[in-house]
């Protein structure tokens, strides 16, 4: 321990610049530790939680990012009413012509904005539109969403938001000084168990929640390493070359909105752990030796193939998260609620329980009639229909566009978004230091003792119909 | 981070008596650092790993502690060829005179010693006795273990058989230096799943093993706070004054077997987080509004209800275990096995992939037919006839006799029974200090590079016979 302490003290030391001991040596990492503080002190320019923008009779939308996510987003989209999709915009003019094309006969009629790096700016530029739709490389999400806020629109931004802190801090200033939405777009927040499970803690099914799992363990080793998926210069590969979680969103977006995170509790601190990589770089290695191509791949250390981070928060309840992309095994996102009155988990199939044994098939039906929420009985069954990852991503869109003509708040605000989202820079300092905790900062500034739980399942809207 | 930072640089300081900042101050947590650092630099007297004591040709046995898990002991070990169940010790006369008459008629006349608290001590003073079976409260695991080791006996000490860093070199260092067997009564690590898994892994079905998970979760609150339960004095309940993961080994074992930890790899640090309390005060405090009994109870505080504690090893594989012993959930002990080229998780049914999906029941029973260990094969169907726990206990009575008569190394050496049992207070010390990460000892003195895995799933032995 003394070593490992020691070490510690002087990243933190080196960060406060006492220059006790050498500190200038601290590594970069040091610095980070200084910039999660910062998020405890700092005060609030606006509330953006609760925020309800302005009533949208028609929702004038661009999009950008037509690779992997786009094009899906396009067909959901124009499948809403009051929604106008007036802009695509990807690099390659190829794809936003594709897209366009996508829409013949849906009465959408979008301008198109490709060419260089920038054309996306072009399109956040013009006056006529209200909401940017971001779907591009993880590196563009903040830069993007930040200069749409700026430019006066609503931004609807991928999973994740942000990459670092600095990234959280500048989407959290951006939206609440420009007073306009920033929405990650964690879909599994809508996904049909997630949601039951939300409506079951709101009603005390569970009792005290204390303990939640989610996760992000998907096969995508062969995604990640392939050529022709469309990740423009394997930028996903090149994101491995970071060690920590770099996707926790999807498993902690519904188990936060359980636990009332920003919005009742807070978290407090956290831990993580990786293993070491066991998979990546012998993969870049193997096919290293057919194809030059893979050369550069094979050089690298890549990320930590299982890691898992707990969180502490304020109230004193705990958060595990896992995330492995490369391991041979089964899809799961956890989806564990633990509660002092009840139990639920959605993998490997959804089982709730009250005790020692699990609850039967006609049990767990009569929970589906008494815990489906609103917005599932309003348009679970055409979300079905429609897919996207099984019906959530329509309803996310659906659910967004509707808040929108509403003029009421998002299920899912900027402090969400940057919340979610430093769980990637947090882990990577804590597992770069051999998993001592670090401080999670407070993007609220506090105000998560006032703000009220997320709307999603409760009434309210529902007035915007489907075409299907 | 600051201030968090600082504190742990205090604490060490305190702990190394550097007297910095008034370091005196540093709370009674500071010195576990300091012991934990002890391990990886001492010099091992003799290796009891691998350790093969002398053939007996019968098994003479004391066994003391016959409240919840001694009778069974009794029964099970009675049934076995070459056992001579000549004593048996508990502080309550009538319970030791129970277990003698559930003796009658299998031949087996023990001894009986009870009385006061010390009566254990004559029965390990007699110089007729081979091995002393200990299944008493945790608090007596470690005084028992190591003067039965003194007066010449083997010991079979049940879980956890230490509870501080302090009593687990006891157990290592008097092991050492008596050349007597401490086995650690470890039953789950003679589960089927279990076993069969680690067969799988030892002839690479897995790949390699990157990440395990093990838990004990288990609903015991009533159990907890039942008088009746035969906890003498309640002593179970007064356990969770600690705050961390009390009983860590029987999720540990196995995965430890399958990582070889001890024997091939090492465990290098670990974090632990803790939620808080929401269960056990607000039931003590309940049960004292009706009974005066319960007013001491109702006025501690106890352990947070569900542990996560995170290993990482020294070849850079990762380790999660849970605990929660008073949640309404199904139990658990996850025993999950993730490989590069495979992946098993028993709960909350036994099921194993190679990829996206899982295995369908034909292929399982392929894998069972092809992985199942020959001590299954030998006694496996004679297990689940006589019981505890569904078999398991009595393979690994059966397994401990078979190698004392053979003349065998046993499954679970001293060093594995330190080293399981030291994750409680591990974890009780990154727990009281915001989760900061622990050096774990290196009980076996560095001799973890050249230990051979543990035979359990080999040939040898096995001559050893059952009357059921």
């Amino acid at each position: 321990m003394k070593s490992n302490r020691r070490r510690d003290f002087l990243k933190s030391a080196g960060a406060l610049g006492m220059g006790l001991f050498g500190a200038g040596h601290a590594s970069s990492k040091s610095i980070l530790p200084l910039e999660a503080q910062y998020g405890t002190s700092r005060n609030q320019q606006f509330n953006m939680c609760g925020y309800a923008a302005p009533k949208l009779e028609t929702v004038r939308i661009g999009i950008v990012g037509l690779g992997m996510r786009g094009p899906g987003a396009v067909d959901r989209l124009s499948k809403i009413e009051g929604v106008e999709i007036k802009a695509l915009c990807d690099l390659i003019p190829e794809r936003a012509e594709k897209a366009k094309k996508s829409l013949e006969g849906t009465g959408h009629n979008p301008e198109l904005y490709s060419g260089n790096a920038y054309s996306w700016k072009k399109m956040c530029d013009r006056p006529d539109l209200d909401l940017i739709y971001i779907a591009t490389p993880w590196e563009w999400h903040t830069p993007m969403a930040v200069y749409a806020m700026e430019a006066g629109k609503h931004a609807a931004v991928e999973v994740p938001a942000a990459r670092t802190l600095d990234e959280c801090w500048q989407l959290v200033e951006t939206s609440e000084r420009t007073k306009k939405h920033c929405m990650q777009l964690e879909n599994c927040c809508y996904d049909f168990f997630e949601l039951m499970t939300l409506k079951m803690a709101r009603e005390g099914f569970f009792g005290e929640v204390l303990h939640v799992e989610g996760a992000y363990i998907h096969d995508l080793l062969w995604l990640n390493f392939d050529k022709d998926t469309g990740y423009q210069n394997m930028w996903r590969l090149r994101e491995n070359y970071r060690n920590g979680n770099l996707y926790p969103t999807h498993g902690l977006g519904p188990i936060c909105q359980i636990l009332n995170v920003n919005r009742g509790d807070q978290m407090d601190y956290l831990t993580s752990l990786s293993s070491n990589d066991f998979q990546m770089k012998k993969k870049a290695q193997e096919l290293a030796q057919e194809d030059v191509f893979w050369t550069e791949f094979a050089s690298k250390s890549y990320r930590g193939n299982m890691n898992t981070t707990v969180v502490k928060t304020k109230l004193g309840k705990s958060i595990m998260i896992q995330h492995d992309v490369t391991s041979p095994r089964p899809y799961s996102r956890l989806h564990v609620v633990s509660g002092t009155e009840g139990y639920a988990q959605k993998y490997p199939q959804p089982r709730v329980s009250k005790g020692h044994s699990w609850m039967k098939e006609e049990e767990m039906k009569e929970l589906e009639k008494k815990y489906t929420p609103e917005i599932v009985l309003k348009v679970g069954e055409l979300a079905k229909q429609i897919g996207g990852h099984g019906g959530m991503d329509f309803m996310m869109d659906w659910r967004l566009v509707d808040c929108l003509r509403n003029g009421l708040p998002l299920d899912q605000d900027v402090y969400d978004a940057a919340l979610w989202s430093c769980i990637s820079p947090l882990s990577e300092w804590s597992v770069a230091n051999r998993s001592n905790s670090i401080d999670v900062p407070d993007f609220t500034g506090g105000s998560w003792k006032e703000n009220q739980p997320v709307p999603i399942t409760l009434a309210g809207g529902g007035t915007t119909n489907v075409r299907v």
